[in-house]
């Protein structure tokens, strides 16, 4: 396309820095502007992103590489004058892969087709031997409830998509992760000896993701591996044409208990010092990839909530926080080392802001809180705070914020999560392909400025009227 | 992240089902949902990009592959029950790139460093033997009519960069491509002997963008080439450091004028037949990639307007007519030849909307009008319209429309141009980058949503009050 829209572009621009009657209303509109120039152009966030995704390998909680990870953003961190860097310890087993997992269909003529397969997260193994069972396809939990003792002694295939039809892609995920979460135990209640789970994607391919199961106490444990897609649907098929048999061979397994340090880089507030807005993304990762979107961009969002902030010169009056939890995914033990803290201490915590959706294009703020706390605040966010954020083509709505702040409810501050667009977001989540270069810089900053600006107008009115 | 946001995100989606108290309201949300649910799981834009961009070669204007590109899109539209397709002869210069074009930019002491290049469209050729000239820097057009004749026997190298802290790329594309299409006779008027330009993108890579140029009538036509970013930062540096020259060849030149038709499908309204929507977007692309983004996609959203109404058995009130535009790249044959059509035949044109910034996640439209209709029927728009086009995340603004649409401004109907999210766009446009891969099927799927949403909304109600 051609130019026709530039000039109209700058003239809505132009509106956008003229179009509040109050001075106040000006002076925030500019600065928001200011924010995203600064981001956009002297933004460190994609530089440190490179650093973490390439420098110290797959960070996955009480592996060494999640202590490099530490290390890393650390020194990051300590780049910003001003900034007191300090760890917090908190403890998580080890969960280690093993070799390359193996699942081969086997036709009753003794054909193999190898499948495409990651070992879920906390996934005990098969053995060095594997197993071998005939597999039977299921869409779901309730199948498998119906299906009861039949499933004993098989392999249980968990095949039901994510919804194409969902506006939102997180939604067709909440639509079928119940299948990798509960999977394992409800097959394992009937005596399955293990199960294959889709990919959580909506797209057709052959990324297998990984991602946490939750054995139920009392169950026994049994082995839990995703397919792709691809895998999944050409697995469909074999099974709807002439049934069959899997081979599976996994040799994940927890190991010890280990630290794994939280990441926390804190800028004192002139005015109430004691007052703290915390920043924050969680700082371990699947160890398939380089945890780039989930949540690599999270990290460098938050630390670049305090660069710009200092850069800038601002001088908040609250007290800004950026923490960088560890153990998100198969744990959350550093969201809840967090809060407890937080609680024992009776610090208090105005508002908490995670990103954890991805360095895409920001499209706003969900915001998850109490009851009080929402009749109490969002008044003024939604009068005083979303005019000057729409310009930037955010929204705010209510609704998650973040796993690893989720634990600062009973503190009643505010809990939001930064949104961006979610429509690539399972293309690379828990797979190979969450790697730095398919984080786009732009989007990325732009994430970053939204969080800063939102930041600042918090720091500046507070949330209560 | 987990899985905390997409409960909350359900209860949301549900909201938007049983915001609207009118009954009409409810009605039109759930068409809305329902043209949602069919393009992201039924619909077939992706597939006919797949073809377009796979299927007939580089479809520059005038060039075979574009006839072949004709053929690909009409059996595709005929490929809808109830749709008539038809093709409008226009004329096109056939421009002819040529060989592999050459920058080297030669040091003082003798040392080559190649340069990444393109011709810009439309460009003269340098001639087989290459031309060698000093080099002069410049950061726009102003410069060159302050150094005047000192560029007399040289090559004029524009290196202003496109603005990082424009929120929208295109922006930033308006605020340096006079360079591209106006720098090769600006400079020619003082005798420079060629043009090199930097390329119109804010990331810094080795692709170069081509893209058209505009020659001044009675000033004489000189060479020029677009360098990548890359290359432009490099030369920048070695010409302050050393001054130097560059030897250029290029033998791209015009050719013959040729057929180049617009593509037309039309369904026929069942109340209004001689009331016409349009939808569309151009057919041609640059020659060095598969033209996907700019504007196949554009492309295959228009087609999917027709395809998703006829598949849900909407009968709609107003003909409504998909058009792809020949010539949009170099000369704007097919927008111009289509509005004189309809103005030579009185045809009423209640609205035309063109998708031509990408296959991205749509964030809305943008509406450029005569004041006169502005004024009509905003108030339509934006009362009845927007509330039910939000959900899906989609704002409406005043700006641009189309380049193939603007000449139907006379006809005074709505002109409106689907806004897609802006960051990643200047990536790929005009580059051997902008092909089928990097386009992500459930964007394109909710650009095409979101014009059919529209569509559907204006034949429902008309535009006027």
């Amino acid at each position: 396309m051609k130019s026709r829209m530039f000039l109209l572009n700058i003239l809505l621009l132009l509106a956008i820095n003229t179009g509040h009657g109050q001075k106040n209303g000006d002076e925030d509109a500019l600065m928001l502007k200011e924010i995203h120039n600064f981001v956009l152009s002297k933004g460190k966030c994609h530089e440190w992103l490179h650093a973490l995704c390439k420098g110290g390998g797959p960070r996955l909680a009480g592996h060494a590489a999640y202590d490099s990870a530490v290390v890393i953003t650390s020194k990051q961190l300590a780049s910003i004058k001003g900034v007191k860097v300090s760890a917090q310890a908190t403890k998580t087993h080890k969960w280690i892969r093993g070799a390359k997992e193996v699942v081969d269909y086997i036709s009753p003529m003794g054909e193999i087709t190898g499948l495409n397969a990651l070992a879920l997260g906390n996934s005990i193994g098969t053995g060095e031997q594997g197993l071998l069972a005939e597999v039977v396809e299921v869409f779901g939990l309730d199948d498998v409830e119906k299906m009861g003792e039949f499933l004993r002694g098989k392999v249980v295939f968990y095949n039901r998509a994510m919804d194409p039809t969902a506006l939102r892609t997180f939604t067709a995920y909440g639509g079928a992760v119940d299948q990798r979460v509960y999977g394992a135990s409800r097959a394992a209640k009937y005596g399955a000896l293990a199960v294959l789970v889709r990919s959580m994607t909506t797209e057709i391919d052959d990324y297998p993701h990984t991602g946490t199961l939750i054995y139920t106490e009392g169950i026994k444990e049994i082995p839990a591996l995703a397919i792709s897609t691809m895998a999944a649907e050409k697995l469909s098929a074999m099974i709807k044409a002439q049934g069959g048999k899997v081979f599976i061979r996994n040799t994940s397994h927890i190991g010890e208990i280990q630290n794994c340090d939280n990441v926390i880089g804190e800028l004192k507030g002139s005015e109430y010092p004691e007052k703290v807005i915390v920043v924050g993304g969680h700082l371990d990762a699947w160890d398939v990839g380089e945890g780039a979107h989930d949540d690599g961009s999270g990290c460098v969002q938050a630390m670049e909530v305090l660069h710009t902030i200092v850069s800038m010169g601002y001088k908040p009056r609250h007290t800004i926080r950026c923490v960088l939890f560890a153990n998100e995914e198969n744990g959350l033990a550093g969201g809840k080392a967090y809060a407890q803290q937080v609680l024992d201490a009776q610090e208090i915590h105005v508002a908490a802001i995670e990103s954890d959706a991805g360095g895409f294009s920001p499209r706003g703020f969900s915001f998850d809180a109490d009851t009080s706390v929402i009749k109490k605040y969002f008044k003024k966010v939604y009068t005083k705070f979303l005019p000057l954020l729409e310009p930037y083509g955010l929204q705010l709505e209510l609704g998650g914020s973040g796993a690893d702040i989720g634990p600062l409810k009973p503190c009643k501050g505010l809990l939001a999560g930064l949104r961006p667009d979610s429509q690539r977001y399972f293309d690379f989540h828990h797979t190979s392909r969450d790697v730095f270069e398919n984080v786009h810089p732009r989007e990325l900053k732009l994430g970053a400025a939204a969080m800063v600006s939102l930041v600042f107008l918090i720091d500046k009115y507070g949330i209560e009227d």
